[in-house]
């Protein structure tokens, strides 16, 4: 049996959980807390990180801190995952779904300006697989229009992108916010997690309060003011301290872990070149500004036969491969919203792409053999 | 040095976690999550329990199950933490605070009717300290009103009501709905988390979906829907098995934590009745309807001097005595939308209530050296 996930331990975790009980501070923004948030600042020159209990929070906080309002249109692929949406949803926000590349599942940025209207108040590009969207290009339309890019980096971390001046930054660091994930499914876990990261400091005092819950109790315990209180809108978005323990020690092995699911992501992607050449699907294609952080390894089928018939064969010998995401445009809950406005690129990947198994604990023959099956077509 | 809190560890918690992170399913909704939901169900009645990140996100979900709409107004006391109001005031409702009873910190049932208007939509009785509101009146009101009671029992866990006719129920089966917490300062912890009480099972099909960041996957995995999507607004409300793991190794020793918090409960009950006697504060005063779960210990202070007198007192000897809450109304959020109307008894409740330690590990004798302090004074 090979699975399609299975969630990677560094072997510390246990250890750092047991040291952040056994110091008897369980509740959020302790030491592990700290600790997490200084490596990200420091590895990725982030201006300031907040952990969350999961990515769909942290774009929650996002949406709080641009005020979005009822009414309020944010443009946002449609090939994405559905807290990239709900996170504006629950503010009142009208969605504007962007159609993918005709070659990525990415926002195509050259599709943005048209969608802009007097109401768009934020741009929303997830870096689909950790590959960079065309950020060049979407920061220069935000700045033209005066709008604020939230990125949903859920899969991106250790992912980078180099603008058009040959600097390369990572991803996070270049919209205003920016979203993680430390879902189990994700190259660095906690289970449940996420981080907000804001690289706009404007941003950087509400987004304390909104974080403890509406209240400046962070300022509080700096000295800054001699009580707390309710002064803002806000929730519950800090996770425990033993959630950031389990955290600290994926972050301690970050490098082993990036390095290993690469070696993985390059067997398939070498192996698979055969299949490819049959014209029965495409592997990834890493667009040139772009890093791959070997998150997501999928290929494009031929069409949605051809990857039903994949995933039997594949079930068939007990390996589990799946597909994502539906587009959200033709989702039951916003179908009638977005209208007919057609997505052709975003319901092709709906149709077609097949995400093979990749994690930690993969072998090469474990590849090897999935290729071999996926092979049998030929 | 005695704490204000010190979280209790039943010594299960690191081997329930330990077993959760190699079973290698860490995300939410797993084995030990059914393990605490279907405790709870059972040992209480509630119809259906759905385990969250937070109280305040229990909360939060009840709003949107609710569908609370802008402009919609919501009864609740001041005298609480501020998410009972923030999950409200995220969905657009506005606020209409309650005065608490003279001798309790409890919303006054009697004042609520003359607050509610055509928008009221929700009741939010606070059970403070774990002591029941007066839900014979709070209900009766409800149903007269066509409005729904949501329970904020983050500090009832094992407590209970008595009704009219006689019969004892547990709190958070009485509301349509209820919000549980096991942050680390309440009697049952998991470092960061609570739990929603559906016991409207109109509510519960659209819990688990809202529960789910909108999408039916709950239903997929019980073969119901074939394939899963986005249907509705929802959150990552869930928390992860490793979380839960620990709630779990808690509800184990249940009735153990609650008989010991109880003897300490009695002692402070006890040795300062010499206190009370003297006209400088006043003990706790059990609603008749009310049992005692032994959250908090506290005493009402003749006034703020003589509150801030004994904080300097026991903090000169290593102890950590704190007060809480500040009224909302008079928040610096919400003063100006409260406007003027007085709320006296919630007022007095800010400026002399005192909450003494009251933890597992707390000894006789500690118990004795802070009642000794206090004794101090006469």
């Amino acid at each position: 049996m090979i699975p399609f996930n299975k969630p990677h331990l560094t072997g510390k975790e246990v250890h750092y959980m047991y040291d952040a009980v056994h110091t008897g501070k369980l509740s959020g923004n302790g030491k592990y807390t700290k600790y997490c948030q200084e490596y990200f600042q420091q590895r990725y020159g982030f201006y300031k990180c907040l952990l969350t209990t999961s990515c769909t929070d942290a774009l929650e906080m996002a949406a709080l801190l641009l005020d979005i309002q009822p009414g309020d249109e944010v443009i946002m692929p449609s090939f994405t995952f559905v807290s990239t949406a709900n996170a504006f949803v629950l503010r009142g926000a009208n969605i504007v779904f962007a159609d993918s590349c005709a070659d990525h599942p990415n926002m195509d940025a050259d599709l943005i300006e048209a969608l802009i209207t007097p109401k768009t108040r934020a741009i929303v590009p997830v870096h689909y697989a950790g590959m960079a969207c065309d950020m060049d290009k979407i920061m220069d339309i935000a700045q033209r229009h005066g709008l604020f890019v939230v990125e949903d980096a859920a899969q991106a971390v250790e992912s980078y992108h180099t603008d058009r001046s040959g600097i390369r930054r990572p991803l996070g660091s270049i919209g205003h916010l920016a979203a993680f994930s430390f879902h189990e499914t994700k190259n660095i876990i906690a289970g449940e997690g996420g981080m907000l990261v804001i690289n706009d400091e404007r941003f950087a005092k509400r987004a304390e309060i909104i974080w403890e819950k509406g209240t400046n109790r962070t300022a509080f315990w700096r000295g800054e003011v001699d009580k707390y209180g309710w002064v803002d809108v806000g929730s519950s978005f800090l996770p425990s301290e033993v959630t950031a323990a389990f955290l600290w020690a994926q972050l301690e092995a970050l490098e082993n872990i990036q390095q290993k699911r690469l070696e993985i992501w390059q067997q398939y992607y070498h192996t698979l070149a055969r299949v490819e050449a049959c014209g029965i699907a495409l592997r990834p294609v890493l667009p040139s500004w772009a890093t791959n952080n070997a998150h997501i390894f999928y290929l494009i089928c031929r069409d949605t036969a051809m990857r039903a018939q994949w995933i039997e064969k594949l079930k068939a010998k007990g390996i589990n491969a799946v597909f994502h995401y539906i587009s959200l445009h033709d989702s039951p809950f916003y179908r009638d919203k977005h209208g007919d406005r057609p997505l052709p690129h975003s319901d092709t990947f709906t149709d077609t792409l097949l995400r093979l198994p990749l994690f930690y604990g993969l072998e090469e023959e474990d590849v090897a053999k999935i290729c071999g099956v996926l092979e049998e077509v030929i």
